[in-house]
């Protein structure tokens, strides 16, 4: 099969390798129907992911039709189309059994970290991949729910709702501020709706991309390149500060953000990959009753969030804006990587 | 009257000042009965509270009696004992509607910090103290519980609970470590097994308050000068981490060290007053699915807690360690400076 090899810093190639076989009973062979590219492909190809072995297919997210199921699968059959969970954990660790999926104990969850497609073990971006602990980590494409949509749950639609809304603690007529208006901030903007929100502030330092969160339900936006861009919010707040920060990009001064814009008995959601440690400054914060949490997706709420997009109740049409096929694994990467030159948001590979 | 006047970082003085008057109608004032000294104090003798004008009088905790009251007071009289709170707060703005008192928007709660006596406005290491907003920042003392308990009830003991414990989620069945083990650490300690933890770990680098921990309802000690003081932790937990790690020092390392030992899925609560920012290792931290909280007390359980040790449920009665009269308070701040040396926890001053 066709697959895309990690080859070391900045290097993948678009090869052909051996076709994954069942290894465990609780395993499936899953045909790829469509894939997508994340921003933690780029931090893995950029070398920030040592763990990452050369000869690794990438790749955690996607739609596809199960060819092969493992002597120990029972809810699922060959044909059926599903959507992989970024994360896959055995559903049966004391992790698991609290939901912590994210830090699922199994030995194939490595080092307590349920995500491992296109990490510790092979991912997505393939013609086929082996999906373990199938049972916990697969959800049936209903109908009416399009693949586009699929793909968008296996990951960034959890990570914007679990790690930032919920861990957010996002609540009816909360003003939040949302830094980051890439997928996963987007993500959090148009699940935050679902609380009932007074505010939704989009903060980020291209416009274009603020246009866009207007169209996914921010309802007023700050370029954090304004000079007074903080007295901005805190004037949307009569002064106050926001009731909840998502932080969505990563870097140490978007999470400072974050800590000054937040209000006295507020929440700041770190969802952000970072690389680098954060002067946090505790003299001033340790008196402001402030809850800061951060955090792997655990995918425990993929299925709620799929009854909501199949009865559009969650639109989430708008944030494919490019599509290729397989054999475009690369140029898909290549818009992916510079997306404010291509205006890309998601791009699909199917 | 006689009270002890703050001169500068290092200096302060047991003065006669004239006696406080009634300036809002909501104010009275108070005989005190008996004082404490916090760490705080000592925080702003060293300096670090820049805040505090020369000529204040300092402290936030201890009971009195009623001596006058203002015209709006209908809930208190004259001759009532009462433990003052060291947060005072209106009760009616829209932080303190929320039970948000240590951000008290009044104009007296200035800058928005309730935290105001020995601070903002002159405080209880004096013969006589002007309380602002009576209704909601006293509570009667009731027959059985006595002065000493009293003087705990203003600050500490909601402290370790609301901000350690509370903010913490502290669960039944949950492993919670505690750093530090002095006055603060210990009523967390002993507020955390409201909860039904199965250990409490304390750690500290004092043999002595270590064993005092034990005393106090600690069920693990670990000494943090041990090289291997962070697997002696993780032993106790079978290699997991701690359900709840509770920082009642306020320096960065402690404050590291809470994150280190916390579990996937746990809570720091950081109790500790801090002066200098901390390296945050968000790095490492982003995919630990854990939140870290701060804040100063709200005393909104003060009524519970006293309900609970008027009952005797919560004992509380080692807290005092060494007894002063009013004027020996320079006598008390010397021996609470270096309490390892006295082997003190808290003084009282009656």
């Amino acid at each position: 099969m066709k697959a895309l090899i990690y080859r070391g810093p900045g290097k993948v190639s678009w090869d052909t390798v051996p076709n994954p076989v069942i290894l465990q009973p609780t395993d499936v062979i899953v045909k790829m129907v469509a894939t997508t590219v994340c921003g933690t492909d780029l931090h893995i190809l950029k070398g920030d992911v040592p763990e990452v072995k050369l000869g690794r297919i990438l790749g955690h997210e996607g739609v596809g039709d199960i060819v092969e199921v493992g002597t120990d699968v029972e809810r699922f059959s060959v044909g059926d189309r599903v959507i992989l969970s970024c994360v896959s954990s055995c559903g049966k660790c004391s992790n698991c059994r609290q939901g912590l999926y994210s830090h699922c104990l199994d030995t194939e969850g490595l080092a307590g970290i349920g995500w491992i497609f296109g990490y510790m073990i092979d991912g997505t971006q393939a013609e086929y991949v082996r999906v373990p602990f199938a049972e916990n980590s697969l959800y049936k494409l209903p109908e009416g729910v399009s693949v586009a949509e699929g793909i968008l749950l296996s990951d960034i639609l959890p990570t914007g709702f679990e790690i930032g809304v919920q861990y957010g603690h996002v609540s009816p007529g909360d003003v939040i501020a949302v830094i980051g208006s890439g997928p996963v901030g987007l993500a959090g903007v148009i699940t935050a709706r679902l609380y009932g929100p007074s505010k939704i502030i989009a903060i980020d330092l291209d416009e274009s991309r603020l246009k866009r969160a207007l169209e996914f339900g921010a309802t007023e936006t700050v370029n954090s390149t304004d000079a007074d861009w903080k007295e901005q919010v805190l004037a949307l707040t009569d002064g106050a500060g926001v009731d909840v920060a998502i932080e969505a990009v990563g870097l140490p001064g978007t999470f400072t953000m974050a800590t000054e814009i937040v209000r006295p008995g507020g929440s700041v959601a770190n969802i952000g990959v970072h690389g680098k440690a954060v002067e946090f400054a505790l003299q001033d914060l340790w008196i402001k009753n402030i809850d800061i949490s951060m955090g792997l997706v655990n995918t425990n709420t993929l299925g709620m969030l799929l009854k909501l997009v199949s009865q559009h109740i969650l639109p989430i049409d708008k944030f494919i804006t490019h599509e290729f096929s397989f054999d475009q694994m690369l140029e898909a990467y290549d818009v992916f990587a510079n997306a404010s030159q291509h205006d890309a948001l998601k791009v699909m590979i199917s």
